[in-house]
């Protein structure tokens, strides 16, 4: 069943596996005359690269897009928006003993039961890989929103136990460490676990926090298609993501009404705006014109070095030791 | 923008208001020839209706389901099952002091920044009312699921502060007590801590936990419309859920990918099975086969009789208290 | 598989079986604000009401149909719009003896392969009655264009061999006649037509023609999602639908470029207009702003009281005369 | 609005303007397991190449495809097909000229009312090129169809008024014949025809038919997506089709019920078959096991060369005169 596109205006289609000829992104629906060029998209994947951090994977790829339809003298033109990836970096060989074993936390299994077969060769279609076509599509979403006024701001909440301070929410210390933490002292401490971890050949959970301001009072729809459940959709199809909240989330569901329901006030403009914002910028699936703020849940990075028990695809039981040096964590 | 509608191939879309003639849902997509009276759904409404559970509202509804097309012969004939719930204790009066006021936690606000105007009758469209027509909806789903050998359990988790031990979950428990909590022990904490707050007005929040025993290996899609992704819009979709896991969920991104990871096992009947499910039972966007565990977060009840601080649709600051009596929890 | 809804943005689903206890339709994605009553309904539910001419069914149904959600102090809020129109007139007994028979050019046969079985009573679900369901929901529709300044009429074009003259296009004719056709002189000679096929048990075919003003240039979407795609979907998927043209239709494959090109000339008010209307108002799958023009073609009423041959749900052989008195003609 | 895709369970997102870098299909849905390498999609790819025929135009594009995902050693995995033909022969300078002018016929005008601006180089994604694209992933899905034993022909079946004998559907010299026509006579006279059109710069009409064997009853939903109302919106999604008619079409609307309904005969293996076939295959819209057959109307080539009144981007009356040699008809 056709499950690589999202979104019913604007949509969304990825295609491509981890050590395929190329990745991409086909963006359909989006309005004719917004500016668009290979630099914007180009930045962000700079950003997700691997091998931009010291803890993240060092496999090189240059990750360069190419914009091979959509635009005209510089201006989306209302057309589908194609974006390619080349892989480059493509050893299969790394994983070739890896073809006949379930790797534990991976979906090596599944694909199999669902599919029959796999693409092996560093994890096909499942493989993060698949996020880079992702950051190409949402990088003319982001054009977009930014056109509107609308801004999106994500960092790492927390890594394993080590949170940032609610208090110390400072982005441009987020854009300066290696781990995107807006708190310099629990950087330090998330460093110092993850470099204990991958001695070990271990890996860390860890939350992301996502704020997103300028959206107007009023968008979503009531019922099935909440805003809230859109964006609990979108980001449940990240790979890894365990868990999401809104606002105050599960903290909300140990709270009392009296504390958690936020009061209504005027605002200077003539407006109204919120005392507080427990509910995180959505009431009733709509916008309440507050910032929108969420959180999702990342597992452990499944592959790590150390050896685990798991079965073939005969079903007999193996030990397998995952080579090569991974990322210690997802976020 | 259609939003009140849910599914691909099977497909719900509910319609109606809390204080309106009636309300509905109509099920298309349905397979034919499984076995289907108003009985099977009736049961489902009696256990929601209002009025079940010293904690609930005592509002007088008998909630009557009337199945109007798609059965033929006691079977379903492959054609759309509209099924009717006329309303009768629908005394708008109750509500006409607060047609121009926006009540804290609730979509008042949003719908009207949304649609420019609102029912107010008992909160129209946005009322938890209109779970009475996903109920009717849903027990069509459960008894297709019931023939595929697929059950399914929920039940309260916690409620405030307290929470059922995991080691307690004793469904024959929950199905005795009137919050539905599988601990006998929290539920009666439970019963005196809501006892306390509706002495005050006030109201808690609570976790839903679900299992889903068998699924089969293979189900859901990768990538956007992965099995979790579809279960999260779903769950978020329910009014007042303000959170989502599945498996250990944010305890999974505090943990090490050594702990987290499921290992592969092979079992008596020759297939693959898992060693521990921190995942719950979806690997990769896939069923696993294991059983699936997910949890929701519910905001406390918005309707609480204590005065709260507001603002009319003019924008001016008024007080409100919310009379009659509520629910002091929504689990 | 779920098929009884139509459209993304304002979706129409429709239930019911000809002799069940109701039929319906529910309207998602109206705006909110639109003035709606029931009356705006029902004046074209009586249109289409069986009985309503000579050359019609019988069948006594009073057709009062009921809004059931929606709307609030006469303004549509926003929230699905529910409708239902009671069967009155539901003798089943009439269709008992055809239950284990399939009549020819019904899809008696085909309902049998897709779902196993079938309610056999007036056709169950592939009951022309459905289309009441339609026109419900086609007036809300209509309700929303007329404030768009859209008006559409649509009239007979042709009965069996006798077609109303291009010239004579009087659409006050057409809605005085039983016919609707707006050449008199044609609709003397299909009188005369129809009542001799009536003499013989037979039926004619006949064909539709719609003309659509008011829609600004600009509408419809390219390549798969074509307003002229969207249209030919919307009018096949009525019932005995067999042909659909837009424009000159099948005449243009017949035409030279140079006779079917419509040239583009300057209007009085400066924009831009067509000198002709070949294309029937769209251009690549968008509005050019030039009256929307298309025609369908019905095959003959297939319940004729003639004997015909046919088999039984067993494969065997049977002759069946389908009694009653039957529509001679769909259109 | 996002319509360049097409499909729920299977569907073709199609991408690329006519003198962009790239055109493209992405392929989601199919199932894995299907054999599919590149020879299987270029041989269609070489059948419609612009230069495969006499009345072609001879733009010179080796039209090589090349999947970039979706297939792992030789066989589907599942997961999205995308596929790339980069353009070569793109010399937009042939069309700087028509750059402010509307062609007669063409979607210039309606492109410039809907996105503000438009591609103007070759038609841009209005372009009949956008069909490779189609014909890429269409081979996917014929590929698909022919392992289910389901067989698709397609052919001329007429070409301004030379129309093919029903008697003499031939469909060995339809793929001799560089017009496709079954019938060697009708091709000699259309052949006289276009060439005479071809000297006044002119083009001509004509009709497609098709035929697909194969099909199993109980196929089509009811109601809104009958299969002939899906099939009709796929055939007038491609551009320049005018009209579309399954079985007898609209000649059933001249035909009398007794001559139109199919007699429903015991078949020698105890099925049920059809006596005749004016239905066309299709039954209240699910497939009724006979053949389905369907044709469509196509328009003259709008681009002639003739000199054509017209306006430019400001409204001004100018003349124009669409240089290079064109097709002188679409078929």
């Amino acid at each position: 069943m056709a499950g690589s596109g999202f979104g019913k205006l604007f949509r969304i289609t990825t295609w491509g596996e981890s050590h395929g000829e190329a990745i991409g992104a086909v963006v359909d629906g989006c309005p004719a005359g917004l500016s668009l060029c290979e630099e914007d998209i180009q930045k962000y994947l700079d950003e997700r690269r691997p091998g931009a951090s010291e803890f993240a994977t060092p496999r090189k790829e240059s990750d360069t897009v190419r914009i091979l339809s959509g635009t005209f003298e510089g201006k989306t033109a209302g057309s589908p928006i194609s974006m390619i990836i080349y892989n480059q970096n493509v050893r299969s060989s790394d994983y070739s003993d890896l073809a006949d074993k379930y790797r534990p936390g991976h979906a090596d299994y599944t694909y199999d039961m669902k599919y029959g077969f796999r693409d092996w060769r560093g994890g096909g279609r499942s493989s993060a890989r698949e996020t880079a076509a992702r950051v190409a599509g949402g990088a003319v979403a982001l054009k977009l929103l930014e056109e509107l006024g609308i801004r999106i701001d994500a960092y790492t909440k927390s890594i394993g136990p080590v949170e940032c301070s609610p208090e110390k929410t400072d982005l441009e210390e987020a854009s300066r460490n290696s781990l995107r933490m807006p708190d310099r002292e629990a950087f330090e401490k998330a460093s110092e676990y993850l470099k204990e971890l991958m001695k070990d050949g271990d890996s860390s959970g860890g939350v992301i926090e996502c704020r997103i301001s300028g959206v107007p009072a009023g968008l979503g729809d009531p019922v099935f298609d909440k805003l809230s459940a859109d964006l609990a959709k979108a980001v449940f199809s990240i790979g890894a993501v365990k868990g999401f909240e809104i606002g105050d989330g599960f903290a909300a569901a140990r709270a009392k009404g009296s504390e958690n329901n936020d009061a209504f006030i005027p605002s200077d403009n003539g407006a109204v705006t919120l005392a507080t914002n427990h509910a995180g910028g959505i009431l009733g699936g709509i916008s309440d014109g507050a910032e929108i703020i969420f959180r999702a849940a990342f597992k452990p990075t499944p592959s790590i070095s150390s050896e685990q028990e798991t079965v073939d695809i005969e079903g007999k039981p193996v030990r397998i030791s995952i080579k090569g040096r991974h990322d210690p964590v997802i976020v």
